[in-house]
């Protein structure tokens, strides 16, 4: 099967087309068997999720029909080309056709990047990223917090920007941790990070302006930028984070700079002090917005503290976003805007017209937590528990994969990368399967380029595996490396006791 | 002070535009006085509430300053015209216009219709509609639910779609009670309702698409299709719903129809099936979709329950949109979209790029109250409980207000209309004024509208206040007309003891 992609929108999209004009063509006659997932995915260089989703689409459709274990096939149903026609079960093409020009971005767009971001289920252990669970010592104060809401009947709807003692909380934890100066006044609670990355771009970002993301990153964020129709700009990202000096020096406007200074994502590099000043000057002096998403402030394990973007922001052009995902758990749903002076009331509308506030239920407890300092101790006892896990994972990674690995972005946060600077993408890509197989979830780095990356790399995170669990689980990860390379540079396997007995 | 209006955009964003060029025009010197609030409003013809935004607005920009008691001035600190230019500490103006034209338009519609929804805060006794309170049977539950979902370490990200246990739950609610039949996979649980409208704007409508509204209609569902892009087309209401025969009859494409067909907001209107059958029919022949909001759907006092336009949908294209917030209570911040099948992937996709998907740990509560069989025997004792309020609230306007009002509306639902045919729409915005000055907070109609209503009105919600409290809240409503109207139509305040026991 030869495909032609149009280069136009994302990858699965792309593959979708191509395929279905095939099928419309007539080059792939009803009945046809396609090639494999896997095979298809190497043919083109891509990872095999996309084509999974591709697939996926196409056979929901009714282009593609999966026959279990004997593959995929072109519909038997399709009327032969000549006749060629949708098929029948296909929404009326008018309705289908009928979403807005936005409306299309944001499904494409949303349906790449939430593959990405969601990770594997039914995993027997899971080094999925951006994930964490709380101990049972929250759980009871939050049981807690919940039901005293419940008695102060906080059952209406509230200021959209927020509970008002949460604000508060949140400034005086902002300027107290990280150094920002900003008024309550400022702040907007939002349903978490991915909302407030989703506001910004619809309060700044119009049609056709250029916004800037770092190279590899979030991609999530891009998805939300190129959904409010923006122009992406990656920017290359090294060990001192996004590299200054390569952003673009042209006239053409920039309205937006996207940065994860704290522990960019996903590389888990620190932006040097040095980077973090002539940032601020250059946005400065070309009147953009800086967007900067503190995702995992809260959690560092070596060297001191960096001062916020924020905290050093002269020109009242940085907003801030931070979250508790990381530092509590993803199903709070609960994150936060700081926004400059400027913009917090606009901040405010736009979130009242996305859903006129976040739930007043939930922003009790976590204001409650916060005024009794037990998200204080929280944070410290969940800093311990992952600066033990982050030595057992490097350890591990150290005994089981040796040299295949370099291990970078450790410093800080719930993940590192362990970059594979032996294997290509697709060998990346087999690895991951392989690992999956076995129960052991890994992930690769790439879905978070918008480039071919020259290193492949992958990402491990600890917020969901047990320190006890961790050898298991990169002896699993070293067995993969193995199945896939056929190397026997990789020691053997040790047994499931003597790993526990490490760790 | 003369103040012509431009006529372009919200009208509270008018006013301060036509100030703000008073001013820099030299018209309006610094240090002089504005008329008050109620003055201006008076004189413009609309709610003071509009003139009180764009005060506010004026403040936070430098242009205006309130002095307690002595009313509001022109700030002395501006710059005497000939030197005129924008007051130093307002944002930069490079930085202060860098929203992008929809951040702008969510901004200023937002900010209206904000003002509108969410009523008045401390009054003793408030009929502010879409507000209500679980009794304490539910909440004992949901604090159980909630424990549970602890104990389960409902932690993490899940389906942004959202629970599939409540997607089912919500499934089979829509095929009982409304004849819907949708299957999970084409229910997307949201934050509230107004989740689920900017869901829908932002996949369907574009710039310059055109959107049918009800005149009046609710205005946080126009602010969402006008943040969008889209050109309201108001069309009006009377008793039978939306008049369908005023439907464009123009070739020109219609995108999108937001109804309330169960109990039309504001006026509380049921539509008549005719008008549901020609409506579908309509929008069919035009390829237009169907937005159908059933807020308060759960809860009907009057006549049978009359099919959902979603149950008659032949040509996959009505959109139906429920809430937790009316049959529970609006904290919860919960409600759900059912989708044609066409719609429902792109549907899931907008969801998580908005948010992520809504908390599992609040979706997980509801699910068990439905499963359980609770959720329908607390729907069964609100009805009881709203029945009865309604009862006391149609006999205390007749006792107290007599041939002041006509009511209408109250069929269903949590609020009813008095119509005020003997008071223009300034006397209207006095009464409000008079009896929120007693406490009791009493909203007119106005805001809802498009266009100046024939008739003026005063919305009536049942859901915050208590049937022991209506005949109280009700005598201090008739002496706000007493004191606004000087008329002695009215009878005499009875003694709160009486009022007491009639209820």
């Amino acid at each position: 099967m030869v495909l032609e992609l149009d280069g136009d929108g994302p990858r699965y999209a792309q593959i979708t087309r191509a395929i279905m004009s095939s099928i419309e063509d007539g080059l792939l006659a009803p009945g046809t068997r396609v090639p494999g997932t896997r095979e298809l995915a190497r043919a083109l260089g891509c990872s095999r999720n996309i084509v999974l989703l591709a697939y996926e689409q196409l056979a929901l459709e009714g282009y593609l029909v999966g026959r279990s274990k004997k593959g995929t096939f072109v519909s038997p149903d399709l009327p032969r080309p000549g006749q060629a026609r949708r098929p029948a079960h296909a929404a009326a093409p008018r309705l289908a056709s009928s979403l807005s020009r936005r409306g299309r971005r944001l499904a494409t767009f949303a349906a790449e990047a939430r593959l990405i971001t969601l990770g594997v289920r039914g995993m027997r252990i899971d080094f999925m990223y951006g994930n964490c669970e709380p101990d049972e010592q929250l759980a009871v104060r939050l049981r807690a917090g919940f039901a005293k809401a419940l008695r102060l009947h906080a059952f209406g709807y509230i200021d959209p920007a927020g509970d008002a003692g949460l604000r508060a909380q949140v400034a005086e934890r902002l300027r107290g941790a990280r150094g920002i100066v900003r008024s309550p006044e400022q702040i907007v609670i939002t349903s978490g990070a991915q909302q407030a990355l989703d506001l910004c771009s619809r309060l700044l970002v119009g049609e056709g302006d250029r916004v800037i993301v770092e190279e590899p990153g979030y991609a999530a964020a891009r998805a939300s930028f190129e959904a409010a129709g923006g122009v992406i700009v990656p920017v290359r990202v090294d060990r001192d984070g996004l590299d200054v000096a390569a952003l673009p020096q042209d006239n053409r406007s920039i309205r937006l700079v996207y940065v994860t200074p704290s522990h960019q994502f996903p590389t888990g590099a620190v932006m040097s002090a040095a980077r973090r000043h002539a940032l601020l000057a250059w946005a400065a002096r070309r009147g953009a917005c800086v967007l900067e998403d503190d995702y995992d402030g809260e959690l560092r394990y070596a060297g001191r503290p960096i001062k916020a973007l924020a905290a050093q922001d002269g020109a009242d052009h940085v907003i801030y976003c931070g979250t508790f995902s990381k530092s509590m758990f993803p199903s709070l749903r609960l994150g936060y805007l700081a926004f400059p002076e400027w913009l917090a009331r606009d901040g405010v509308s736009a979130k009242w017209l996305t859903d006129r506030g976040s739930s007043a239920l939930m922003q009790f407890p976590v204001r409650e937590l916060m005024a009794s300092g037990e998200y204080d101790r929280h944070i410290r006892r969940m800093h311990r528990r992952y600066a033990s896990r982050r030595s057992a994972l490097v350890q591990a990674l150290r005994t089981y994969l040796g040299s295949e690995v370099v291990i970078a972005g450790d410093g800080a946060g719930l993940h590192l990368v362990a970059w594979t600077p032996r294997l290509d993408a697709a060998q990346v890509d087999a690895v991951v399967a392989a690992a999956q197989r076995r129960g052991i979830g890994v992930y690769s780095i790439t879905p978070h380029a918008v480039h071919a990356l020259p290193v492949q790399g992958l990402m491990l995170g600890y917020g969901l595996v047990d320190v006890d669990r961790i050898h298991e689980g990169i002896d699993g990860l070293a067995a993969a490396f193995r199945e896939v390379t056929g190397t026997t540079r990789l020691r053997p396997s040790r047994t499931r006791e003597n790993s526990r007995a490490r760790a």
